[in-house]
């Protein structure tokens, strides 16, 4: 059956290109901010193509139309697509054509043609790589300066106008006007007299604001220019009452609306702009043109180095989410037991066991509740389409966490809901004493952590295991889930690891068709010591929440093993203890007792 | 004292330099081919300044002389520029210039002035870098095209004019055809129709072919030149007889004199010539300017995979290697004992026994037998002005290795010469259990040094220790000593590790003033399983010697490290037993009894 609500999409779109004599329109998966998670304004391959996952690129030319993705999305990607004048790219699987060599193929490589993008959902530095991919390909150039969607998707959604709120210095440790004070210094070490901010995490950080703009991000949409003589925040007005605008006002930051931002940068009064061509979109990276410095963006590493204040705000945090927590695991097994539960309503069970607690104010990412054999899809988010009723066997992949106000948690258990294979309890003994390694490495201060994640690994490769995600990411203070600079991965990633950065330990295995296991905590670095060898670094566990003990094989386990869990769940019992009704208080003494190898 | 030897070859310099309005000159620590070892030839930053460390760099401007070396030769380089109007920078210290910043504040950025070097004696990378340093220091252009040492350098060596041979089939295991018909598929995948190879031991390996022009490394000077319809070998043409001739006659390779590369290169009749700006010098990339495409060759990951027979001529080098190493070590003692040993002694009477061996050529780099504190000097090379008595007590490292027709070795132990302290028996068996760690490891092919390297170092990390040179480097088949592109290290290098690569596994520990510990083997990469999570390898020891059990303190090690040593020294024993006379055997004997936890 013909989708014609898509094919007529299509129509207009190529009455918009021929119009201008453009003939391939490619769209993306990002924003102008280059986010995580998109606002919907901004979804415009889904709307193009009908395709919602969330990596995906679409490409139409005047007689074809094809989508990329990747290996996750093939099957969800052939339903959503049938019907549609769209063709399925399968990324990465051989014979694939990338999509400067297919528009190569449709459009003839004899004679020059225009392929169009909006330069303000492309990071300059994709739009250069695309760019360099097109000319390998044929006389193409590049045309970024419009965008068909404003045209063309008459209901389009507004830029989210949702209230920007300040977030007070007894979480953030340090006022915006210091923090801003840092980067200028920063800056001027690097020989700028200014820059762009596009990352609204960023933004939020520096200004120590905070929004609900984005799908478990509480950040807003915005700009921020950072000038010799001033400090403008570019945002929609609205979004602003009196306090937060007074509150601008005294901290030396100027309002102006977010469209303004690419008239401010054409006239930028400095000489040296620092912008990230990772982080600002192509249409103003081009606006700065002649001012602009390309270097990376200093203030992700500043964010990640957490201050004493967010560091007790962690604390805190990671207190009332370990009590949710441990509420919701005394909950599971007999509801599991008594019938009826599924990955959804677990789901809804632990968030408002969240949403009890103090300072909550959103998940910080959709949970992932994946039970047998959804365990073992990496980016599995249950719908009422796939989800399935639990029973009391078997495994539970459960990946959740919180936005509070003075912290984001971020952490999975794997949870046996009653008997398990032998298969399943080796697998989760080698996930187990993947994450105990790594917890328990000392490192030299500079590290990399590319080279920490073999740490993690090697119990799992020596049995032929292995996970193709990454091992940790950095964790946000009230702010995304997700941050940046440094992460533990086999990728080169440079970032060096200096103490006060959080990091995730999450390895895992996942056995296709059959369960997956992970077993994810966030860590604090800390000092360890000072030799004549320098400074070395070592983790601090924030998480608190007990492991499951029931599916571990006990004669796998190291001596070291062995006394690193039982320390944990002694910390965990006691932290957790004196704020826990006595029947979950009974049952977490249960499940943190000592067990011996 | 004025030393006016070094100070009259200056002032000859700066003749040469006024004639030519040059102002600055700079001389390096390389040579056209970019090798470890220079030939004596190539030794002009000696010859200019007196200083003779491996790694220097000499500038001399009309009024100033100044010479860049780093921590290692801060004492050295003092004495041997005493006298001489050389002042020290010393590298890698706060307040030190660089090259390029030294120059500006010399010659004054206000007026433009010419910097010279010998475009021969820089990688094209290197001299970009230059090149890109200096423009930012202030109005300097930099001149390639010419050497003052062909001139004032009145008795200069002549380029080395060893014989070269054919290194036969039985021991490289592949004709030269075939590899030429290798490099040039590659080519064509790499869009290139010729590559010009520049590094010894690549050409030696290419066409199987050794010499003795550089010290340890059995390779002649050379360049070779792969173009579309024809090969051609610049070198000296007296190098070779009759058979050698013949044989490249045979093999399709024409021959040059090694001078006339530089009008070949002018006169390409290719397109696209593939040359590696780090490893063609500067002259010769001008040279083939308009047809130069930058890529890095493909040759040395060719030459890094060994095949069956290569892989077999090492472990017919390591036995006897092993053979030489256990006499040595069934001497050692008795004779430390006895007195009158020292440093240099016993490094002679290794080489001798080496030297006994069948198809033993020559040591495969010079010698490191570092007696107590002169073991924590990481790169110690005993002189009769250094060396030192041996007594029946503390540590002695000893990293030696020999060139044999069939394979190179490369072997550290450190041997307890009597009682140790506790602070050296801790710290060896602290390098023990780094070594056996990394042996032990499993690992999925295509990972890269870089992600293993930690794996060794934890242990170190866990206690503050740390050593700053890399982790294992290749081992060439009867060629340098050093070979790439894979490394295991903690700098990023992203060449992928796969099966049949040699590596080698040194950790140690250096702790300044008192001793040092390494221990080292050479390993081979082989397939360890494949699963549904891909191809994993594990590494098989190639190293026949015992380790030295007497410092090591057993209750640190882990059950699995005291098995992999008592296989390993099984191993050891049933290899070189049936070779030994009756007393080194029982010697052996005992130094390979399982040892129990």
């Amino acid at each position: 059956m013909k989708n014609t609500l898509i094919n007529d999409r299509i129509g207009a779109l190529r009455e918009w290109m021929r119009a201008r004599q453009i003939r391939a329109f490619v769209f993306p998966s990002t924003d102008p901010h280059h986010g995580e998670y998109v606002p919907d304004r901004w979804k415009g391959r889904e709307w193009i193509s009908g395709f919602n996952g969330s990596a995906g690129t679409a490409v139409v030319t005047l007689h074809e139309a094809a989508l990329w993705t990747d290996s996750r999305y093939f099957i969800a990607a052939t339903q959503q697509l049938a019907g549609t004048e769209f063709v399925l790219m399968k990324e990465r699987i051989a014979g694939t054509p990338t999509i400067a060599e297919w528009i190569g193929q449709v459009l003839g490589s004899g004679q020059p043609a225009v392929v169009g993008v909006d330069g303000m959902v492309f990071s300059a530095a994709e739009a250069d790589d695309l760019r360099k991919s097109l000319s390998a390909a044929g006389p193409f150039t590049l045309a970024s300066d419009a965008d068909p969607l404003e045209v063309i998707w008459t209901d389009r959604p507004p830029v989210p106008l949702h209230p920007v709120m300040v977030h007070p210095l007894c979480y953030t440790g340090e006022t915006a006007g210091s923090k801003l004070e840092r980067i200028r210094r920063r800056l001027r070490e690097l020989h700028a007299d200014g820059m762009l901010v596009c990352a609204l995490d960023d933004i939020a950080w520096t200004l120590n604001l905070r929004g609900s703009d984005v799908h478990c991000n509480p950040v807003f949409v915005s700009y921020l220019l950072i000038a010799p003589e001033r400090t403008v925040l570019f945002t929609d007005l609205r979004k602003m009452d009196e306090s937060v605008r007074a509150y601008l006002s005294e901290t030396g930051v100027g309002l102006e609306d977010y469209e303004a931002v690419r008239d401010a940068l054409a006239g930028y009064e400095g000489t040296a702009l620092l912008l990230d061509p990772c982080e600002v979109n192509e249409t103003l990276y081009r606006a700065a043109v002649g001012k602009a410095v390309a270097a990376p963006s200093p203030v992700p590493r500043m964010k990640s180095v957490k201050n004493d204040t967010e560091i007790q705000g962690y604390r805190n945090a990671m207190l009332r989410d370990g009590i949710a927590m441990t509420r919701f695991l005394h909950w599971l097994l007999p509801a599991v037991e008594q019938g009826g539960q599924t990955e959804l309503s677990v789901d809804r069970k632990l968030t408002a066991l969240r949403a009890e607690q103090p300072l909550f104010k959103d998940i910080s990412f959709d949970t992932i509740a994946g039970y047998g054999e959804h365990g073992a899809i990496v980016h599995y988010e249950a719908t009422p389409e796939t989800d399935v009723p639990l029973k009391p066997e078997g495994l539970l992949l459960l990946d959740s966490g919180a936005q509070y106000l003075d912290g984001t948690t971020d952490i999975t258990r794997t949870i046996a809901l009653g008997p398990v294979t032998e298969e399943e309890r080796h697998v989760y003994t080698l996930v187990l004493k993947a994450h105990i390694q790594l917890e328990m490495l000392k490192f030299p201060a500079g590290a990399s952590g590319t080279q920490l994640d073999a740490v993690a690994r090697q119990v799992l490769w020596r049995e032929g295991y292995n996970y193709l995600h990454g091992t940790g990411h950095g964790v946000g203070s009230y702010l995304n889930v997700h941050e940046g600079p440094h992460q533990i991965r086999m990728e080169y990633k440079p970032a060096p690891m200096v103490a006060g950065l959080t990091v995730t330990d999450e390895p895992g295995i996942y056995v296709e068709g059959r369960f997956g296991v992970r077993v994810e905590n966030v860590l604090l670095l800390t000092p360890y010591m000072n030799t004549g060898f320098g400074d070395f670094l070592q983790f601090e566990c924030l998480t608190l929440c007990p492991i499951d003990l029931t599916p571990v094989d006990i004669s796998l386990l190291t001596v070291e093993e062995v006394a690193w869990l039982n320390n944990y769940h002694q910390m965990v019992y006691e932290q957790l203890a004196p704020h826990l009704e006595t029947d979950v208080r009974e049952w977490l003494r249960n499940k943190t007792l000592p067990i011996a190898k």
